[in-house]
C-alpha cells in the first residue's frame, strides 16, 4: 500500500517519484516492497538467515541503475540489514541506496544497513545514499551506516553520502580497500541541528600501485549538535590520497575533526586539510546587501556548502 | 670535570661553548655540573623529593636567558627529572634546554624530563629544546620529554623542539593551555634513522578569548625508522588555531600523521594541513644538474626542510 507518506520519503532519499526504471528493491518497515530484477542486474533474498538481499551484476553491465531504498514509517522499528553487491568485471553502474525514517511515536526507530560491494575489474560504480528522518514524536531516529568497498585492479568507486535532515544519532563506518590502479572518491554532506550526534568513521586503504583515494567530507552542526569525523587513510603502495574536511559550526555545537594519513611507502603520497569555522560575516553581508534577510543568507550559504 | 664528550654534546645541545650568560644549570650523569643563579632568575633544588629544580623568574625580568641543558655520558643511566618555571609578569626570557646522550656501552641510557611552566600576565617565554645522541654500543639512547605550559592573560610562548640525531627511542608529549590573548606557538623538528621510533603527542587547549596557537611540524624518517603524531588543538573560546604537520619519507620507513581540531565555540577557527612524501624529483634534479651528487642534493634539501 502506497500513503503520501511514503511517497515523501522516496523522494527526499531516492529522488524517486513512481516506480524506479531498473531493477529495484523497495524495504519498507521490515518488508519487501517491491522488487524487479532485470536481465543484467539480479536482486535476491539472502540465504544466510540475515535481512537484506544480494545483488549479482553481470560482466559488462553498463549505464544501468540500481535503487534499493529503505523506509521505515512506523515508531518502533529497529533492523540491522545486509546488503552485498558482487558486481562483475568492465561494468558501469548507478546504485541508489537511501533510508527515510518517519516515526511520529514515543519508541526508537533505527536502520541499520550493512552493505559491502565486490567491485570487478575495470568497473565503475556510483553509489548515493540520502538519508532523512522526519516526524514530531519523542522517538529517536537514529540510522549506523556501514559501507565496506574492495575494488579489484582498475575498478572505481564515486561514493557520495548525504544525510539531510531529522536524523537524531548516526554512526558511519566506510571502508575502502582499493587494489593496483583502483580510485575511491568519497564525498560526505553531512548536516545535524537539534541534539543531535553524527560519528563518521572512514578508512581508506591503498594497497595496490597507483591506487588513488580522495575524501572531501562537508558539514554543518547547528543548534546544540555536535559531529565527530575520523577519515583515515593509510598508502602501503605507490599512491595518492587526499583528504579535505571542511566544517561550519554554529549555535552551541561541537566538532571534532581527526583526520589520520598514514604512510608506508615511500612512493605515498597523502595530504589532508581540516578547517572547521563559522559563516564568513563577509559572505553574509554579500547577500544581505543584496536584498536578503540574514536568516535568508545564512540559508543561502549552507545551501552552497552542502551542494 | 669537563671532558671533551661533555664540551661537544654541551655545543650540539644547546650552543654552548664555554660556559653559559646568564643563569644556568647543569645536569651531567644524575648530577649537578654547575648551577649559576642571577639576580632575577633563581635556580634550586627541588624540594619535594623528586630529582629536578625549581627556576624562579621575577616580575619584568628582560632580555635574560636560562640555560639548563642535561648531558648523560655513560651506559645504563636512567633518569626522571622534574623542572618547574613559575615565570611573572611582563617578562621576555629565553630558556635553553635540551638533552645529550653519549652511550657507548650495552646498557640503556634514558632521560625522561619533565617541564612544567607557569607563565606570568603578558610575558614572553622562547623556548628551546635540542635532542641528540650518539655512541656506537649497542644500548639504547632514550628520551621522553614532556612540557605542560600553562599561560596566563596575554602570555606567549615560542617553543621551538629539536631532535638532531642518534635518539632510538622518545615518546614527546606536550600540553600548552591559552588563557585569554595568550599564543602558543610550536616549530617542532625531528628527523629518525635507522630503526628508532617517535611519537609526539600534542594539545593545545585554547580557552580564553583571542588565544591562538600554531603548530608546525616538520620531520623526515630514513631508512626503518617510523613516527607518529598526533597533535591536537581545541578551541573553547573565539579563537585561531592552526597546524601544519609535513613529512618526508624515505627508504622503509613508516609515517602516520593524526591531527586533531577540536571546536566547542561557535567562534573558534581551526585549521589543519599534513602532508606526507618523498623528496620532489625535480628538485633532486635541480640541484644534481648544479654539480652535486644525489646524497649531496638529498642531504641538502633534508637540510633545508628542518632548518
Amino acid at each position: 500500500m502506497d500513503t503520501q507518506v511514503d511517497r515523501e520519503l522516496l523522494e527526499k532519499i531516492a529522488d524517486l517519484i513512481g516506480k524506479p526504471v531498473g531493477a529495484f528493491n523497495i524495504r519498507k518497515d521490515c518488508g519487501c516492497d517491491g522488487r524487479v530484477s532485470t536481465e543484467h542486474i539480479k536482486i535476491d533474498d539472502r540465504t544466510d538467515g540475515h535481512a537484506g538481499i544480494d545483488i549479482r551484476i553481470l560482466d559488462g553491465t553498463k549505464g544501468e541503475t540500481c535503487h534499493i531504498p529503505v523506509i521505515i514509517t512506523k515508531s518502533g522499528v529497529e533492523e540491522t540489514v545486509y546488503n552485498d553487491f558482487y558486481i562483475g568485471g568492465d561494468c558501469d553502474v548507478e546504485i541508489v541506496a537511501g533510508c527515510g525514517i518517519h516515526n511520529c511515536g514515543d519508541q526508537e526507530s533505527r536502520h541499520d544497513g550493512i552493505h559491502t560491494f565486490h567491485v570487478g575489474k575495470n568497473s565503475h560504480v556510483h553509489y548515493s545514499e540520502k538519508h532523512y528522518a522526519e516526524g514530531d514524536g519523542r522517538g529517536e531516529k537514529i540510522m549506523n551506516p556501514q559501507t565496506i568497498v574492495y575494488l579489484e585492479e582498475g575498478a572505481s568507486i564515486q561514493m557520495d553520502t548525504v544525510q539531510i535532515r531529522g536524523v537524531d544519532s548516526t554512526k558511519r563506518y566506510t571502508k575502502i580497500v582499493c587494489g593496483k590502479g583502483a580510485e575511491a572518491v568519497i564525498t560526505e554532506r553531512l548536516l545535524t541541528h537539534g541534539r543531535q550526534v553524527a560519528d563518521s568513521d572512514m578508512v581508506i586503504e591503498l594497497n595496490g600501485e597507483d591506487a588513488k583515494g580522495r575524501v572531501i567530507s562537508r558539514s554543518v552542526a547547528q543548534d546544540e549538535s555536535s559531529q565527530v569525523f575520523r577519515p583515515c587513510v593509510v598508502g602501503n603502495a605507490k599512491c595518492f590520497g587526499h583528504v579535505q574536511c571542511d566544517s561550519i559550526i554554529m549555535g552551541q555545537a561541537k566538532i571534532s575533526s581527526v583526520p589520520e594519513i598514514a604512510a608506508n611507502d615511500t612512493e605515498a603520497q597523502l595530504i589532508h586539510e581540516a578547517a572547521i569555522g563559522k559563516i564568513a560575516g563577509d559572505q553574509l553581508l554579500k547577500l544581505e546587501t543584496l536584498g536578503l534577510t540574514e536568516e535568508e543568507a545564512e540559508d543561502r550559504i549552507l545551501k552552497g556548502f552542502l551542494a
